[in-house]
């Protein structure tokens, strides 16, 4: 299973593309798209543009999004809302089903603890993939949320398999 | 110049297409696009083809959409950003130019004042556009932003073309 992970922003949202064997992980590409600079529309579409871009090269199986927490100021969590909106519709609108987790579940998933902070998910990420460096928070983020959906999703079918 | 207001909300995007000629203005069709049930991703996607569909059909000029209070509580404001996003993004991936306004400014169009409320807004929607009975406050909102930008928009270009 191919899974890409995406942690919206408005400025810039990340995302990792792991492909998953049961348990076994590989990295197979991640980064970050940027929205630029002009009308608020205008970014959105970019933005939109960009992830679908990396949809068509990647063509991920499954995709998995962070939750938000909305303990921001209202114009932020507005930002927010239309960023995470394009990295919503972008599987959607391509027949992709789109897992959401909250932030604490990736983190129990990637490091064991769900308490962990951003460096200790950041190891984790560089340790689960080996000779992977995220380019910035953000794709490193993107690959967690895709790992934990690939392990989530996946011990899900191995369960159901057992069953039958 | 054909203009499309556009309301947007999660559960239900209010819509208005207007005719404007100078000052004359003619109702061409108004309505809502409904997210209904299922997971969010899907909502979304299910507001985004409704809209299209309403831009395939009507082929606005110009589209407009209402600037977001977000005085709301922080669970609202995310869903109502998400909404937005999807009003934002049909025109400007369709490479239709979007404008935004104000609440107060769509209302000082309307009915001449920026503390109108909600009722006065629906009556003058009628009163300038004799026959139309808005289905929802969602549609008579949306036909108020197409109607403040038909006049904003006109009024720039008289004042170009007096100017040239």
């Amino acid at each position: 299973m191919r899974v890409i992970g995406i942690d919206p922003g408005l400025r810039q949202t990340g995302w990792g593309v792991v492909e998953a064997e049961g348990q076994r992980l590989a990295a197979v590409a991640h980064g970050v798209c940027r929205s630029g600079e002009g009308a608020l529309a205008v970014r959105l579409a970019r933005l939109y543009n960009a992830l679908e871009t990396v949809f068509a090269a990647h063509e991920p199986d499954a995709a998995a999004v962070e939750q938000t927490f909305v303990n921001r100021d209202a114009a932020g969590t507005l930002k927010l809302g239309q960023a995470r909106a394009v990295a919503l519709l972008v599987p959607a609108r391509a027949g992709i089903s789109v897992a959401e987790y909250a932030p604490n579940a990736v983190k129990k998933a990637v490091v064991g603890v769900g308490h962990a902070d951003k460096d200790q998910v950041a190891h984790m990420v560089k340790m689960l993939l080996p000779g992977v460096v995220p380019a910035t928070p953000d794709a490193a983020d993107a690959l967690a949320i895709a790992i934990c959906h690939a392990w989530t999703a996946g011990a899900a079918g191995r369960r159901a398999a057992a069953v039958r």
